[in-house]
């Protein structure tokens, strides 16, 4: 993973901006707005006095996967107005291939919100009175946690395909054996040697095998 | 997981209190000092106010992991001075047979604390600056993570026992091939046969059957 080898400032980072700015002077008044603006301001210089990169500050609109493809950052802020659902939505799809930090920073308790968040893989979810100096915590945080989780999945990743490389390798044993009335260790050998031969892993292989199989019937 | 189940208020909390309290009244004109005593004012003021039900305020000491499984908290919370490790260091004992939310609440940025408290599975670390309104959204988010975590990890577990489990009953299967001169599937089902007139599940007979085996050499 690069981001262990980065120091944190280093980092490209996008910020998601989906708080929108009042067109009506009258919505000024209004509380939420002014906690909202404000803590998209104590967003902006503590990022910017902590040293971070903005790459980029984006709207969460319909083009945001591409942008996300194309700016390729090392860690995505989402600065959130009542509900980021959709943004999380979007952000599943672009995770999925390419894992990253994603903070979320909001105004409002929002269960919903926060269960998507958890789902996405939020590396951290501040609700509520950001001030200046946290913010460079806060990320270095969320690296810490996102390496973390990142050795988690990992580890299930493998050992899930451990699993299902045993199956497919096990299926095709099986096959050589009732085709060729082989014992299990000739018929485990066999593929050894067929694998050896074509330089193919064993389970690739063992996945011809079964593809073949499967066409002849 | 009952925590899923129980509202956050109604959560069992212990606090883990490593902050002293200065016994040189000079102390107390420390700038350090004063921002911890701060902090822990406010995030026990915070954890009343939301409502959350405190049973336990206990020190970091020798005693920590006998005072919390008498205990048993549904959520410890850890009000750290400036190093945490070494009560970090003992939750992990703890938490290997009880996993419940931890969260670290801190003055200091500190990268080896927060190394071993992602490795312990802290579910909220929080650096600096505690305004009383933000107890409740970090405990809540702080649950969130923790039931999104445990999901994780009780899929690695499972799919953890699966590979082991199937190991266990290939090899009990191998062993009663080359003993019986039996085909893979007769021996297969010698084991079945015998593990449902046993009662017993079929890697539990395997691992019987491989203890006996080594047993008679």
């Amino acid at each position: 993973m690069i981001l262990s080898e980065l120091h944190a400032t280093s980092l490209k980072i996008v910020v998601i901006n989906t708080v929108t700015n009042p067109t009506d002077p009258h919505d000024l008044d209004d509380v939420t707005v002014q906690r909202q603006l404000e803590r998209s301001r104590n967003l902006r210089i503590g990022l910017l006095q902590a040293g971070y990169n903005i790459i980029a500050s984006i709207p969460g609109d319909m083009y945001l996967v591409d942008r996300l493809t194309q700016l390729q950052p090392d860690m995505i802020i989402i600065d959130a107005e009542s509900d980021a659902r959709d943004v999380l939505e979007e952000l599943v799809l672009v995770s999925r291939d390419a894992p990253r930090p994603i903070v979320l920073f909001t105004e409002e308790d929002n269960p919903s919100q926060l269960a998507s968040a958890m789902a996405v893989g939020v590396s951290a979810y501040v609700v509520a009175g950001l001030q200046v100096e946290r913010v460079k915590p806060v990320l270095e945080v969320a690296v810490a946690r996102f390496q973390a989780d990142q050795k988690l999945r990992t580890e299930l990743h493998d050992t899930k395909n451990k699993l299902a490389e045993r199956k497919t390798i096990e299926r095709a044993k099986g096959l050589l054996m009732a085709r060729h009335q082989l014992s299990e260790n000739e018929a485990y050998q066999r593929l050894r040697k067929q694998a050896m031969e074509k330089n193919l892993k064993l389970v690739e292989l063992a996945q011809r095998i079964l593809d073949v199989a499967d066409l002849l019937g």
